[in-house]
């Protein structure tokens, strides 16, 4: 027996409590080097009281490029489970796994209470189950200076003509909440239930992540009462709205850092940042800043979280937009670089003001870390969608891109994977469409893809006319409206894949996910007992002969049984 | 190259913040795979900004029955670290492995960010490292009622002359807190610097673990005086203090249980238990308890922890031993069953009283999940010793035992490793010696052994004196102290073994740890750059010749090079 490669942790994303009494059974294999896995379980105490455990087969599920992953739901009626593996190889023989480690299969061991992993007791607050509503949510995100200008009395002084490029990094071009509140009818139109507002609080630049006044919203984008009726305007129209704030650092200009600069070790906001040394500088002969900041950059000074003072600050801030405006999520920037306590503080009394808050963290890596334990619901999936588009562009393999997704998708427990915010570009990376090469059907595919797994979908604004732009700030290009983007052909198909992603949430959200890789198509295979939906992707040069066998819902190049050199189709059955 | 059992999680105990600016890095490969594992990490800014990585090897330390561990630690002037490791296996093949996977050894793949893991940003906080004290600690448990009589004033009405046999699990012998006081002097000779005692509150059992009033002293075990006396005694003696409470469940004998059963649903405690119907009892025909319960045991309610009014209970119970009578610790009974969420509040408000508090939860099996993220210190840690006493039953190889030890060994973080409590046996499980065929041999190697391991290590009152017992109630006997425990051949190993273990303190928390099996001999060499320390431990049944080149420490059945069947022998050199 090989036993390389195989682990299960108790009480982690292997054991992932899905809802009161049900728990997702997991445990990790080689790949190819086991032939099935029984899973032998019961409550402790019943069990020593003489009633028998009982046994049952895990399935194969995921497999990375190296493991295999079998899981299986199990209802565990008092709470309490102990359990073991019984594991057997290509060859018949068999092995017992458990809490300390590997065993020989024989009576006398599966007798011994200390072989088995235990669930002492399942609490399913202990899940934390993110809000119910995430995961039938397709968000919007909006660069507000940039999506719509409804207002031209608050345009700033130096406001350039909308959409007169190139777009540089001190532009302005007068987009506020009054544009937003103007579209909300035609953001509905195209399926968006969730708004995602980059910052909108004061602050001197366009992208506003260097906040002076986290209490107020920012003249040039209007009033509280404006962002109150685009609260209650997208309410109206079943949507959710959430907002975002960096509280890893503060910007140089913030009234606290200033306080700093000027009173230095007497500020009272002294210990409010990583201050090394005094008066806060950048050392003359080396170089080197007395304090942290964000990045390398001066202009960024790190906040000191852990002081209670910076925590009840930040609390204060962000249980006020909740209450107040009734606002309902979250997204925290850079919540990589800030500390766990500080987020468990801040999640705990969001969590009090409003319990189905949806609190997303920002992170560009897989970041098991940063969810459960009193923090995050979901962070953004970079991981998960960063290969859609080397995908696309053919700089990964098919067998690559699959072993790469399925270790994302292993990454958090599955209650978390479905409210994940799956985005294939924001507004810190390139657009997709520019970075697939300007191929509108390199998006379309992008998009279904993306559609088809587990996540909460985000689509930058401008995604639904194929709006392109390169790097930042070209990624900030202004929306364009004329012609009306419900005049065009990409339009048209992102409404109508997100009409059928709508109606498919609770299906992609739960059903089982498995890929087959058929000559040069990528086959997505998502299914329960009562349907099957299919997306083939050809990633190849020529024309290829794919099943036709359901309904199409969607499709590009597809004639028949013949799909076309890039092109995809999305069946259901 | 084989892939599989090639893992490593980012901020996890892969990833162990030791002290600011530094953490000690973990790899997972198959066995004997492996030939070199190279890490290349670096500064994400700096590197982007033109700073080359730096690379460096993992060295090969402990390994458990199928898997190698890699470690080093490494210092991150920046806090910030982006890494990724280069394994060379057998054959000289090279893979990268980062975020994303696996991926090929090229330049390009180098340069691509994407692949690598991610610290963010390490804040020592996030740590939460464990109290210095305690890894210096040697404990003793005390079971109040038997370790001695001080009072006779306040004994029970039932009290059975001192030691009088067969213990019942209704006995009572009298002893109390006064009786600790009048030890304390002896305690310290033995080399105890922790006491560890059972519940004191006031309850009807000899246990007490059926709580009354959590705000007093059991009045059989004397006065909140006494304890102040018993606490200000050990302080006085360089001993730390730690109190034992049960929080899963209450008595069904307890004021708000009762309340319960009077009153029903009207009853203000109604929502302070599982409740599921009213009135609380047992179905007439299925015999199922309406309630849920500790195990299946009607007289064990167990809390609704999640209950805000509950929690603010336990916290007020906490805080008020820590802050009045000033304990140092607190031991928590069937810690693993209370939900998570409780333990972070009540943690968090402890630590808020007292910093350096130290924290310990009661699990008997692998417990990660208790660990960090605001919650434990430390558990007890069961499956590091019970494995201890197999090995000296002969019920264990010697392959098997390292096996099994180094993978406990591998559970928590390093700083928790050094404070986890290790005890050969307490009020819960047979004694050791009795469990070891009531050889003091054995009861002597195994506690030799125990003390080389990384840990707090716990004597259970009596083991001094090797006081035998079974299973419970048996193993709750009345200390003896006729004839004077320190004339006993016991009591000088045990005091030269804690005297030694208190000298040892930095170097057997920190020090290299590996093994040898040498013919029938089990060698545990722990090492830095200045000591090495070998404990040899013969489990054949003839003599052996071992290696005797330091000075000798302690040893039982050894003659120069020669150890006897079941001897051992420490050195130091």
């Amino acid at each position: 027996m090989q036993l390389a490669g195989i682990s299960h942790c108790a009480e982690s994303a292997d054991t992932a409590i899905l809802a009161d009494h049900q728990v997702l059974m997991r445990l990790r294999t080689a790949l190819d080097g086991v032939q099935q896995v029984e899973l032998i379980y019961g409550d402790m105490y019943l069990w020593q009281a003489g009633t028998p455990l009982q046994q049952v087969y895990l399935q194969p599920t995921l497999a990375t490029q190296a493991q295999q992953y079998w899981t299986l739901p199990v209802t565990v009626p008092t709470n309490r489970l102990i359990y073991a593996f019984k594991l057997t190889d290509l060859n018949g023989a068999t092995i017992g796994y458990g809490d300390d480690g590997f065993f020989d299969d024989t009576v006398a061991n599966w007798a011994t209470t200390g072989h088995y992993f235990h669930l002492p007791y399942l609490h399913v607050s202990d899940a934390e189950l993110p809000p119910a509503w995430v995961k039938s949510t397709v968000w919007y995100q909006i660069f507000p200076e940039r999506f719509a200008n409804g207002d031209v009395s608050n345009d700033p002084q130096n406001t350039q003509p909308w959409g007169q490029g190139p777009v540089k990094t001190d532009s302005f071009y007068g987009g506020d909440l009054r544009g937003i509140i103007d579209h909300l009818d035609d953001l509905a139109d195209l399926g968006i239930n969730g708004l995602y507002l980059c910052p909108i609080f004061t602050s001197p630049s366009n992208h506003k992540y260097d906040t002076l006044d986290h209490f107020e919203i920012d003249p040039h984008f209007g009033t509280k009462q404006d962002f109150q009726e685009l609260v209650d305007g997208a309410h109206a129209r079943g949507m959710h709205v959430m907002l975002d704030a960096v509280f890893n650092h503060f910007g140089a200009a913030s009234p606290q850092w200033q306080d700093v600069v000027k009173n230095g070790a007497k500020s009272r906001f002294a210990d409010w940042f990583h201050i090394h040394d005094w008066p806060v500088g950048r050392d003359q002969q080396t170089g080197t800043l007395n304090y942290e900041t964000f990045g390398t950059t001066a202009s960024m000074p790190k906040l000191k979280t852990q002081n209670p003072a910076v925590r009840d600050y930040l609390i204060e801030i962000t249980t006020y937009w909740l209450s107040q405006l009734d606002i309902d999520a979250w997204r925290f920037d850079v919540a990589d670089e800030v500390d766990h306590g500080t987020w468990r503080a801040i999640c705990a009394a969001l969590r009090a003001v409003k319990p189905d808050v949806y609190l997303l963290g920002e992170a560009w890596h897989s970041s098991p870390s940063l969810i459960g334990n009193g923090q995050f619901d979901a962070v953004m999936n970079y991981p998960l969608t960063r290969p859609i588009l080397a995908l696309f562009n053919h700089e990964l393999t098919l067998k690559d891109y699959v072993g790469k997704t399925n270790l994302q998708l292993t990454q958090y427990p599955r209650p978390n994977q479905q409210v994940m915010l799956n985005a294939l570009d924001t507004h810190d990376t390139a657009r997709a469409i520019t970075v697939m090469g300007n191929q509108p059907q390199r998006l379309q595919a992008a998009l279904t893809l993306m559609m088809l797994l587990p996540g909460s979908p985000c689509i930058y604004y401008g995604t639904e006319i194929g709006l392109p732009g390169g790097p930042d700030p070209d990624n900030r290009r202004c929306m364009s409206w004329q012609p009306a983007p419900v005049t065009t052909e990409m339009y048209g198909f992102v409404r109508a894949l997100l009409v059928w992603r709508r109606q498919q949430t609770e299906f992609l959200a739960t059903s089982a996910l498995s890929w087959q890789i058929e000559g040069d198509c990528l086959v997505l295979i998502r299914q329960n007992d009562d349907q099957t939906v299919t997306g083939t992707f050809n990633l190849g040069t020529t024309a290829q002969t794919i099943a036709n066998d359901g309904m199409t819902v969607l499709a590009v190049g597809q004639q028949g049984q013949q799909l076309a050199a890039g092109g995809f189709s999305l069946q259901v059955q």
